[in-house]
């Protein structure tokens, strides 16, 4: 099989174990130091909260939006819900159509996607025409299969062991 | 199961998926931006590797050595490759009871560990007395099964797709 050129990827870090996210920070870390412009965007971090991650790209001036203010998991309510989920989709949307990045991370968007409160193959037709060069990243546990079918390259993160069954509870510089 | 305090942990990112070094460097950011100081051994990047990582670090004056230089993989001198492997090791060793850090990231070592180069039971002793407070990372496929035995969180990389399936090669920013 002849080797192509290089491709912007769709990659998608799923599974049950730890090192999703932290998958992906990887990335936006060897991509800063390549000098990318970057935005990555949470669907479960609120706008209060002050993680590693945060406090680095703040440093770095790396873009990070958490999106997960306001994001009420447990409403009772499936269409205020569906809503919140949706306005958080435009914005991860307006930042993949602009063509200012080299690198999208949407990090945990495969909740609302099992959830059905964005839809699945608006968001693959989305990815599909992106701009071209931009590499996207999607994390969360139990990625849809139409969406692993798409992607380029998936790796499932394995839970062997988890810190938590000693009673380890998760520690500031490694979880978050 | 109470829930104890903070541990200083020994994590060993594992498997034939891709994401382990990139799951390290997770970590790395988000210690960085906790303002942690850092060390990453690479047991296979040469000296005159410039990757992604490489460059970031070196903007952000985290130190990152690559031990691969001189590394001879393909040596057919066992006795000069053990003794390699063990200048590698003597330098991580070095670096873990400096007592200095609070991330010792150790890439790619299980290679070493696998083919007997280094001693297991060295290296489990040498990370159950590393000063107190500091975090050890372990990245490489087949970690041994002692050191998943004694490592705090084990995460295996399963690949389910990975790029070069279409012919698609490793890319900078991304891989590298």
């Amino acid at each position: 099989m002849p080797v192509k050129k290089r491709k912007p990827l769709v990659i998608v870090y799923t599974g049950n174990g730890k090192g999703k996210t932290t998958a992906a920070l990887g990335v936006l870390f060897r991509a800063f130091g390549r000098g990318w412009t970057i935005v990555m965007l949470s669907f479960i971090k609120s706008e209060t909260s002050n993680y590693g991650e945060e406090r680095a790209a703040r440093k770095l001036g790396i873009e990070m939006i958490p999106l997960g203010a306001g994001f009420t998991w447990l409403s009772k309510d499936i269409e205020h819900d569906k809503a919140l989920a949706r306005r958080c989709w435009e914005a991860c949307k307006e930042k993949i159509d602009s063509g200012r990045y080299d690198l999208v991370i949407l990090d945990e968007m495969t909740y609302p996607l099992n959830y059905g409160w964005l839809d699945l193959n608006e968001v693959i037709e989305v990815l599909r025409h992106r701009p071209p060069n931009l590499h996207v990243i999607v994390t969360g546990r139990d990625a849809p299969q139409a969406l692993v079918d798409f992607a380029d390259l998936v790796t499932e993160m394995r839970e062997i062991k988890h810190p938590f069954q000693q009673g380890i509870k998760a520690q500031p510089g490694i979880d978050f």
